[in-house]
Order: C-alpha cells, then structure tokens, then sequence
C-alpha cells in the first residue's frame, strides 16, 4: 500500500494543527476542488482502535473550508458557526480516508456544506456544515 | 498562569489519539463525573491563530463518552452516532477550557447528551451527542 | 383534567401556520419569557398515535423565536438557520407540552439558542437552533 | 397553476397530523420511491408571509419516514431519532416543495438519510435524519 494515492499532493499552509494531526492531501487535478484526504494512523486511534471521532470531525470541518475558499468565486474567508456529523461506519488504522463536499449555498452572510466521508465506497461519515463569511483573510 | 487548575487531574488511559491531542483533565472529586478538561496550546491553533474546530470537537466527543462511561449505573460502552455542535465564540492559545456534560437519557439502546465548552464563564461551544449502547468494554 | 393549566395565555398573533398548528400558550407571567406550550390532541398524532415528529418541531421552532423576539434587549426579528432535535421519548393526546428555551448567546448576526420539551419532568425532545438576526419586523 | 403536477398522487393512509397538515403527494411512478412533495398554501405561513420552519419540518420528517418504509428490502418501521435542518432560503404561498431523499445506511439498529427539500431547482431546506429500526409496523 502506498502511502499517498496517485493525484493527490500535500495540503500547503496547513497551521499548527493540522501539522500535528495531518498530513491532509488535496487533489492535485485544479479542477477538483472538493476533496481532501488523509491516511488514517495509529495516532488517530481511540481505546477500541478505530479512528476518533474527532479525528474524523477534524478531517470533515477542515475539508469544509477549503472547499469553501476553493470555491467561491470572489475569495471568502469563513469561521465554522455549525458542524453536524452522523458516524455510520468507524475507520480502521491504514483506511484512505477521503471528504467529499458539495456547496450548497453561498450567501451573503452565510455558507451551507455537507459532504462524506468515504474509504472506498464504503460511506464513514456523513455532515453539515454552517460558516459566517467573513472579510477575506490576508494572504 | 499555572498549567493544571488545583482539583484537577489528568486523564489515565487517554488512548492514542488522545495522547497526541491532549493531555486532557478530569475533576479530581469523584463525585464530579461530567467535567472534562484542556489547556489550550499552539499545537491546538489553526492558521487565523484560534482553537481549531476540530480540537473543540475532540474535546466535547471524548467528554461525552467519558461521562456516559462513570455515570450510567452498569457501566456500559458507548459508540458515538452523532454529533453536532454550534460554535458560539473562538478559544485562544492559553484557555482553560472546561467540558461541561448534562446526561439527558441513557436507553436500553440509545444514550443521548448535551454539554457546553466553557472558558471561565464564557460559551464556546454548544454540543449534542446520540451514542449507541453497546456491550461493556473489556476492562 | 383542565384544557390549559393555570398561569398560562394564549399566544396572541399567531398567524396562520400556528392557528391550524395550535393553540399554543405563554406563561402569563411577563417575567417568564421563555415557556411556550400546547395540549396534544388527536389532530397531532401520526399513524403510530404519537405525536408527529413535524408536530414537536413545530412547537420548538416557535418557541425559540419567540423567547429570542421577548428577551432581546432591543428588540430584534429573527429567522431560522439552523434547528436540530433529538427526539427523547413519544408524546401523547392529552399531554400538555412545554418548550423551555435557553438563550446561549445574541450576537450581531446570529442567535444561538437550546431548549426541552417537556411533559412533566419527562423529557421528550432536546433541540437546539441557530437564527439569523435580521431589522426588527415592521409592528 | 395546476394543484398537483403530472406524476404525483396523494399520499394514501396520511394519519391525523397529515390530513391537517397536507395533503401530502409521491411520485406515481412505483420505481421512484424518495419524493414526496406539497403544495404551499396560506395555512403554511407564519407572520412573515413565508411557509414556517415547522411546516418544512414536518415535510421533510415524513418524506424520511416514507422514503425509509418503501425502500428497505425487508419492509421495516422506523421511529425518529435525530432530525437537522438548515434553512437555505423561504418557501413562498404557492411553490410546490418536493422533498428528494437518500438512505444513507439502513442498519440493524439504525438508519440514517439525508435530503433536500426543492422548489423548482431551488434549494430550501437541507435536512438529515437518524432513525431507530424498530419492530414491522402492523399492516
């Protein structure tokens, strides 16, 4: 097993958490700006040695606004005002993990998301997500 | 600022990911069984230099499971099937932030919690959880 | 056993949706602003014959908006983002429900709120809600 | 404006909530089995002029239901357990809603769906759902 599946790169500037809970991947194709991934670690694991449920909140909440930034046309920045998760199958240590978002809504003041989390096609996670927009951030 | 507030103590048996995430702390008084604690650090930070949504989330999910674990009668294991949370306000590098859990209903198949993240008196977070009952862990 | 307990009033304004919903009642107490109740009747109850979950929803949603439009400082008009409900145990034809609203925080842009049903101490439905503050609606 | 569009028929066996609330519609078409749509009408509305959230709600909670009833291979009842909404944009007096939902994952001792509720391609309300697999509803 490969470590990094072909088509995908590291995630740039990924902050101080993500370098320690990370590395996430991004798709390295530019018009594939929905999907991030990660290979699941023993680091990841809970007590019952499946992944954490925060670690897969991290995984989605992180996906959720990259694709946000990635999308809108305009850069926008956001702050996560609202997650919500439904576990539906746990992730095993060496799972690929990918989140998959779809934008639902850009408004004004507010952007709407959900997405999966998938290992295969086996479906791990399903959310929504809420985030303010706010002004864009400096780069 | 001392690290650990006086009464509180840290958690034993955190489990891998806990281990990289944490430490985190529960109440020294055994009679206090829903409050679960961190320090926030810079290993926590995202890039605009506020506690990640996801770490917020690992904290109120392992604090949900915690209480569930020492209050329920016969002790009994919980998997988590949802989780949503509101984020009512940002944490910073050096909060004290406390997980403060309510026990609404433990089922013959469902549990079903709700808590709040709080830095002094300050609302962080709000959060529900529904975990499935399952049978005891092996101690 | 009386159609409305004592120390409650019914909801002047309710407009439509809430006419054909309702009755629904305040606590006459003008320092009680966050109770909102109702009597289930047959007209509520789906095929199981319990109260429809669209039925509960109905009831807290209201409640939120309206314990947000009393309690306010400046009064403000609020619209539904966000709403999420745990549904704890059934209800039943002849119990009178109560909503308890808990205003978590009012900020410049949204509201973010949590509440029970209640049947006696019974908790029947757990829910939390996240509104958008809009200009105050024309009186 | 005609009532019900072509390929819709009534919803047969609504129960007490939804003869009040509805009528409530499917697809006659026996292969699709996760629309079930209405017409907004007045007694939708709340104060605002616009079809209320609990309305929405009751909507897409019964499209869940259904959808959950006429897709399980081995037919199953099913009772909420978990409901979440996000509110994209207001439903107007005369739009005909359609809810279009997905089962995610029907389990042993749970399903979860998701779904949208559409006017037209708008999109409304985005909504998941969690329900418990109980005993076969009796016929």
């Amino acid at each position: 097993m490969s470590e990094v599946p072909d088509g995908f790169v590291a995630l740039d500037r990924p902050g101080d958490y993500l370098e320690l809970f990370g590395p996430l991947y991004r798709s390295g194709d530019p018009a594939i700006r929905n999907v991030i991934a990660m290979r699941a670690q023993k680091k990841h694991l809970n007590l019952r040695g499946i992944v954490h449920g925060g670690a897969l909140a991290s995984l989605i909440d992180t996906a959720f606004g990259i694709t946000l930034w990635r999308t809108a046309e305009e850069k926008i920045s956001t702050v996560t005002v609202g997650l919500a998760m439904d576990y539906l199958e746990p992730a095993k240590e060496g799972d690929w993990i990918e989140a998959h978002v779809d934008v639902l809504r850009i408004g004004r003041r507010l952007a709407f998301v959900e997405g999966l989390l998938l290992v295969g096609d086996r479906k791990v996670l399903r959310a929504n997500g809420t985030f303010a927009v706010v002004e864009p951030r400096k780069q």
